[in-house]
């Protein structure tokens, strides 16, 4: 049974309270205690060695993806992060130093999002080290964006390149928290998720969650040069358009508006965020296929992002 | 460099911001996120197989035990239980009947206590199955108790019975949620903590924490007959006074209160938890020394309890 498999039978049947607005199945629980006019997102994340980063990697880079896939999640609801813990699991003889310059990198990227280290703990994990963070954060109950809201016709968007995020960039990228806030202050943006597993399983998420489906185009789709490069490089590695739709970690956000919004938001976000690509890459249909149009016509996508337990 | 220690020095330098009541070092932190009469409190705590729990454990009992001892951190506080994470690591070739049974757990002990569990994650770890679980709580303003507010010549209390927890109720404790909140209900509380590295050890934590030394009564420490028998089937092992201050994982309530309110509390306690025991087992003094009274005379008392890294 596959990793998602197993978490809807799961989820089925959680004990719930009156504080939960949405609980599992989107980039954040969202929770109402009794703010007047914000909710309460929960998050949590976990990096384990040998599967999100290697043991010879620098420990503040370690420390830093760790917190910012988990900040990345708040973004995907539009909100802002307010306070984590974290939780390092470690072989019995570890090096004092490695967990100190995992704290740098943790604090690092903390600090420069306004958010507050609470606690967390160490334990042993005799193996490997393992990093789960968890986050609050917080997001205006109007620009509260969920997975749950494409509607047939939306413009779908992607910001960033997308693509061998493993030669480098899932150590190094920045979570779009700006970028989201201001999508949601200015845009009402349909439906939003960050890209975890891969834009063919993240937008899947989306079209699941809304009961919808998508026509994408495959020339529309923004390839990173790592994944041209890496395709250049090696010839038995995927083709480019594979990897930006399937290589994942790369933590740019895939989001959803009315197509009348388009060119507005375009325009806007050039002017905000000059530096950064973003893409409108196909439209919501009515239905529940995903389709991929390119040269040889068009083909049902099937490509899968990583799935943890494959 | 013991656990302490290295938490010590990482918690000097992390990042804050204006929602922070109380970071780290106490049994939750304590957030203000803007509710009138509220404070939020945040909790990580994990349990990792072969540490704190056994491959044969029955699942349920491992789920159980994963989220009771969050809740009795949340209890500590004298706080109510609000929403949960879950974050389990499984190797690759994970029973998931096996997950099933260890959800069936935590959401029968999350229900009792009107908890909502609202997702989570299932990652890999190869070698050992590690859960981590998040928790967010409520405690009214007023009624939040800290390790930090234990005064010279407060009465010391501690509920229940201790050691030999290993022997079974480790994985069966009732955390004190209903118990903590009628003490911060009804009485002032000082100071307060759940037993989890032994009462030697996390009496030290609030002695440390108010800035206080303590006096205590080796024959009024309820000792458990888990820790009796103990004692008497192997001639080896610790006697059961040395049980009852250092095994650890009680989960019991340690808290302290002005003596004037010693015995009104110990009555009004008799009435509410007959079946439950409660005992003053000695006072807080001035100064930092924690000190234990035997018919052998008065010894300092520096049996530590269990440290994650010996």
């Amino acid at each position: 049974m596959k990793e998602f498999a197993l978490i809807a039978e799961l989820t089925r049947s959680l004990p719930k309270n009156d504080t939960v607005v949405v609980g599992s199945g989107d980039d954040c629980a969202v929770l109402d205690l009794g703010l007047p006019d914000q909710f309460v997102l929960f998050k949590t994340d976990a990096v384990v060695e040998g599967m999100h980063f290697l043991t010879e990697c620098e420990p503040e880079k370690i420390g830093r993806k760790a917190l910012a896939r988990c900040l990345s999640d708040i973004a995907a609801m539009g909100g802002a992060a307010s306070s984590a813990l974290v939780t390092i699991a470690l072989p019995k003889k570890f090096d004092v130093e490695f967990v100190k310059r995992i704290y740098t990198g943790l604090n690092e990227i903390a600090a420069a999002h306004g958010l507050a280290i609470v606690g967390g703990e160490t334990t042993t994990n005799p193996e490997r080290v393992l990093i789960s963070i968890s986050l609050l954060g917080l997001v205006d109950k109007k620009k509260c964006i969920l997975r749950s809201g494409a509607k047939v016709n939306d413009a779908i968007f992607v910001s960033g390149e997308l693509g061998g995020s493993l030669a480098g960039r899932h150590l190094e990228f920045e979570p779009r928290l700006a970028e989201a806030r201001w999508l949601a202050q200015n845009f009402q943006i349909h439906s939003m998720i960050d890209l975890s597993d891969g834009l063919a399983s993240d937008l899947r998420h989306i079209l699941h969650a809304s009961k919808v489906g998508a026509d994408i185009l495959a020339s529309a789709i923004p390839i990173s040069r790592a994944a041209k490069l890496q395709a250049r490089a090696e010839s038995s590695s995927k083709p480019p358009l594979l990897s930006a739709l399937t290589d994942g970690e790369d933590f740019e956000l895939l989001f959803t508006v009315n197509t009348k919004d388009a060119v507005p938001l375009l325009d806007g976000w050039k002017k905000e965020f000059p530096k950064t690509k973003l893409s409108c890459i196909g439209k919501i249909i009515a239905g529940h296929s995903l389709k991929l149009h390119d040269k040889g016509g068009v083909r049902e996508l099937s490509a899968k992002g990583y799935e943890h337990f494959a």
